[in-house]
């Protein structure tokens, strides 16, 4: 695997990891919940990308890196959460630079394992968003990519640009550099700017036999 | 692959996306959250039938028709919500196709994969059940499947007719809609008629300290 | 695959299946969701696990025999809850012997697999609390795993007991006793004798806006 890919896919995963510790300690879980919940933030979206492309075992499995970079976030969260807690500020910013990275390491590697183009980018997005839905499923919250707004998009159009720059024959470093940008700039716009997508206009009452969860709070 | 096992694929996959498109324009989600959920809930059950089969990159991932169909039902759904509403009438509806169409195609695929027959069976359910089981999780719901009358059995005796045809070398047609139609029946009577499976006797009360959802009322 | 690796793993299916199968009665699901949890419980950590390694169609997809097991176990459970009761006394025990179970039989397969060492070991973990994690998502519940203390680390340390041996050149018999017995005193000592991992100090308020359940009660 290119150095460029193991750079960002670690890196993801560090950011991710960190994000996933912080949901745990704030729900209180022990130490060891705080690792799995870091593990399962930093690697499900890579680990699903490489089940669904056939690289088995995944890069995850197969390489401890992840495993100790995902724990090494956890325990710095951990154990100097107020300090972690000052530095990222916010969980969505962590969140925002790791779906940066897994958005562009995504779509490389499936361009990589010759998946087609428009697969391609929706498996980059896949990346993203896997990790920080597992970490929201995990605690029992409505996953943040659901609600939150340009999520899913801003992975996508990040994937989608590194897509075009492969097809445009650009250096792998370049497609990255420009989609991890877009990428970050759609969610810095959104978590700043309040820029958002449009829900569907009628508004609709939940059906009281309809699956649903005590608190919908409209825009995330 | 044959056609046959195409057609119901993607005809799962559209009625599918557009019970998950539901839910979420229900949730509130925004446009991408709803392509999300659609493709989701009309993927994720062919997904991991391919996964566990050993068929990767899955259908889902490695033909962009799949995700072309979800991104049709999702978008239509969004934008003409209370005329798929009307024509929807319920997601049940439209969930007990998909299940009928996914029951048979599950069971086929896995068939044609040297899968022994009981099996093939149980991966038809499985095949059949997972897409609205992630979409409810998603949501935070415990899944229609754990609860709505016969839905598991439904599609479980879909599947088991498909493979029953298949041991009697009949023409995969013949055994799709004799399958899809046991299904679809079974769900048919249960929404309609109320036909449904014994809850265990013992009034069992949730113990304080187990893990629980508020609102736990009674049939489905 | 050994005889030993075969026990162990229907063993582990059985337990959890009826962990499965106690959870579902007591959200009063039908007879078939019994049935559906009972197999979730049962199997989704070793089909994780064969996911990862590559191990495709996994033993319990490609075998009759853990469908079997989880069968008997639902209907056992359904058609006995009161005596299942009494005798399981609570899904706790049932879900330590469960996890030292599939602990050892985790990380036996990695290791046979040719997973690295440190690998192995996570992926006995991984085996442990996947029936368990998927049981308490599906419930809407955040997992036991979680929340409960030294369980993670309890099959951990089971895991990274029997691959210390397999370095070591034991018998892989000798290996599976004392991992197993590792991980049970673990739990044992955490259930009993109220053992358990700290967790993070500055105790954090649960910002209005994060994902959240109404009830995170101290202490599982």
């Amino acid at each position: 695997m290119p150095v460029l890919l193991i750079v960002l896919d670690l890196g993801g995963t560090f950011v991710f990891a960190i994000s996933g510790a912080m949901v745990a300690v704030r729900h209180r879980l022990d130490v060891f919940g705080v690792l799995v919940l870091a593990f399962a933030a930093g690697n499900a979206g890579g680990i699903t990308r490489d089940l669904l492309i056939g690289a088995v075992p995944p890069a995850a499995i197969a390489d401890w890196k992840y495993s100790g970079v995902s724990a090494l976030a956890g325990l710095a969260t951990f154990f100097w959460y107020p300090v972690t807690k000052k530095v990222a500020n916010d969980v969505l910013w962590f969140d925002a630079v790791g779906l940066a990275f897994f958005a562009v390491a995504g779509a490389q590697k499936a361009l990589a394992h010759g998946i087609d183009p428009t697969m391609a980018a929706l498996l980059g997005m896949l990346t993203g968003i896997g990790g920080g839905m597992l970490r929201d499923v995990l605690v029992s919250g409505i996953p943040t990519v659901l609600r939150a707004d340009l999520y899913a998009l801003a992975a996508l159009a990040g994937a989608a640009v590194v897509v075009s720059a492969h097809l445009l024959h650009l250096h792998p470093m370049v497609a990255a550099a420009a989609g991890g940008g877009v990428c970050f700039a759609l969610r810095f716009m959104a978590i700043r700017h309040g820029w958002r997508l449009p829900t569907a206009r009628p508004a609709p009452t939940v059906a009281p036999d309809a699956p649903h969860h005590p608190h919908h709070d409209e825009g995330n």
